[in-house]
């Protein structure tokens, strides 16, 4: 390429953020690779709301196909969102010989090693930094400058909506709907937040992590997925008792030749760096065999930051650096899995209650490293626990009989403990 | 580059988890470089002490011409370290036309401009990302992915020896002498740690990212630095109780066309990120004009992580990446600096000395955040203050006046605050 021509498919927060940063580095940018970045074209079918930022000298237009024909257009830059006229559009760009960026989780969780394929048959390159953890170069990171490690474990806070409500929970005692009403006046939680709340956001970005550390491919709804629904102000309150904070993680261990994949909210000790990781704030933490564990912190989301990242990608692409390609592997998820685990269970408040729960356990093999039973208040008391690791079929069978031992009222709540 | 020859010159701590980290992960870069590299010679004083790592079908010598002489030879790799013969070596390999990388932090924050020019007029890569950071990718995420971004701002915990140390000494209320010897015992400080703790070491690494970041030519010598010898026990319980931890920082900040550097013991807000990086991990806080604040966080130091930060270098060399070359410049450097402070006095304990203190600071135009004033215990009592941000020499000035006044016995401690 010697000039780099852009077009701007989607003109929302991250494509207004996009022109934003463009703006404010353009000298730098310029300086660095000796050539101006023209965003030719913005392509969106609202061509009339004002977004803040100078579209002077660019082509309005709402029709894609215009963007397709034109030779000139050496990069297309989707930001649509979502999975259906996004991917289409991708998909016919890199047909056409053009080198595509995108923030799309939902499409590159998807359709990667389709999309992918595609880049490869067509001589272009795809990229997609900002679909990950927004400004903060993870992928990037894990591509190109860890190369010199295998990565073992990855695990990361990677919604900023279902951080920032669970921070509320915590420091201020708020139960999640008080939180969730919070996140949205704040303007870190959408009017419809289901796909942040129910881990589907986040069970994206894992996917795509997966692929390009483990080249794992695997369909995102493979992947076991609980949301923060169900995290009650009452388990926060143990779990920082027992010096833990809860946290939605997703995580991707490598155990010999399997591969555990899951999204999840998890006890992690509040000692750990994780732990401190708060409001609308993303991190990856992530292990790899010779540099130790090293930890990428940031903000996910907003326009600015991560307008940030898919400028780097035009960049990139430029420069004519794809991503190293990663040998696709479909490895086995393992189903069977060793973990600690919280569970907070609802008894009435009676003589031998406590032992018979905990010889029920025991007789399952499984050992508890924390109790905690309160001082009674109603009929209905509390009995909290936490195991050391079991294997997940044994905790079930347990839970089981507990559930069917007619002095516990209910098992309010069983989640993971990460190490 | 066909095959990459490689001559590894001093073979410490570093240079044996360089060779570790290849053997664990020579598969993996094979694959993705499409080469194998060849470490053909090693090159030390000493050649008989076995460093538990297999040198089969190495070269092993102490002559440093042997490997300058053969064309074969495509990088040198200078893990000697110090300023006398590394830097000889690193210039001679140079201008024999061979690549380099190195971990030397004094040799680069030193020589930085000289060396580099040396490598341009030759036409090779020299590669540094050991020398901050360890295993924390920092140097190329600066250089190589924040490209769309200008850095304003990068404040570090950029040495593991002393914050091993403060991290001891805010856990388990030891004295500065009892920690390092803990430290010492557990390896995390060296026999003599004297360029740790008085700062140096910070100091050189500081120098290297205001280049990365700044396009910075600065002496090291010329960064105001103060170590943390006179960091008391009292002083981090009074920071703690006042809702801070106490940190070795290294900063960058760039505020009009000046640029601040320092490395000081500061007061670092306990809920913000740098202040529960602990122990000997080391962590980068950067905030760029459009993505924000982000974080690296990981290990600093230790031969396998920072190994395959040499090992990351040496793939980058194969592959033809060289740093972006960064505009250098001589920035003023601001003596005038804005901040906050914390200020421990040592008084005679006698009606009016607090108000009196305050007056004079007062007088000064510095307005206090918060005073701590202790119940007596002997005479002599402790009076602690943070003041609202204040110019250095105003500060100064109302020092001199309270060093003056006849019921204080000392002044004890002044640290800065960070925001």
């Amino acid at each position: 390429l010697k000039k780099c021509t852009v077009a701007l498919v989607g003109l929302g927060i991250v494509g207004t953020g996009l022109l934003q940063a463009y703006k404010m580095n353009y000298d730098k940018i310029e300086n660095q690779i000796g050539s101006e970045i023209d965003f030719k074209y913005v392509v969106d079918l609202d061509l009339t709301t004002n977004r803040g930022v100078d579209l002077t000298g660019m082509i309005l237009t709402s029709d894609f196909n215009q963007v397709i024909a034109d030779p000139e257009v050496d990069v297309i830059v989707e930001l649509i969102g979502g999975l259906s006229i996004a991917v289409e559009f991708i998909k016919r760009a890199l047909k056409s010989g053009k080198h595509v960026v995108t923030a799309n989780k939902a499409a590159i969780a998807t359709f990667g090693p389709e999309l992918r394929a595609l880049a490869r048959e067509n001589n272009v390159i795809l990229r997609y930094e900002a679909s990950v953890g927004g400004g903060i170069p993870v992928l990037n990171t894990l591509a190109e400058k860890l190369i010199a490690n295998q990565i073992t474990d990855i695990v990361g806070i990677l919604n900023g909506t279902t951080n920032y409500i669970l921070t509320r929970m915590t420091e201020e005692g708020l139960e999640f709907e008080e939180a969730l009403k919070l996140a949205q006046e704040a303007g870190f939680a959408e009017a419809n937040p289901s796909s942040d709340i129910n881990g589907t956001d986040s069970c994206y970005k894992l996917c795509i992590l997966a692929h390009k550390v483990f080249g794992l491919t695997v369909d995102p709804q493979h992947i076991p997925t609980v949301g923060i629904n169900n995290v009650s102000k009452e388990d926060i309150d143990y779990a920082k008792e027992l010096g833990f904070r809860i946290k939605l993680l997703a995580s991707a261990h490598k155990i010999d030749s399997y591969i555990n994949l899951r999204v999840n909210p998890c006890l992690v000790r509040a000692n750990h760096p994780l732990a401190s990781v708060n409001a609308e704030f993303n991190a990856f933490f992530i292990k790899g065999n010779a540099l130790g564990d090293i930890m990428l912190y940031g903000k996910g989301a907003g326009g600015l930051p991560t307008g940030s990242a898919v400028l780097g990608d035009i960049i990139d692409v430029y420069k004519g650096n794809a991503y190293p390609r990663v040998p696709e592997i479909n490895a086995q998820m393992n189903t069977s899995s060793f973990l600690r685990y919280y569970i907070r269970l609802e008894v009435i408040d009676a003589p031998g209650v406590l032992g018979k729960v905990a010889a029920l356990f025991g007789q399952h093999d499984i050992s508890l490293e924390s109790v905690v039973q309160r001082a009674k208040v109603s009929q209905v008391v509390p009995l909290v626990f936490i195991t050391h690791v079991t294997e997940k079929s044994k905790l079930d069978a347990a839970i089981e009989e507990i559930t069917a031992y007619d002095k516990v009222v209910k098992v309010a709540s069983i989640m993971s403990v990460e190490e």
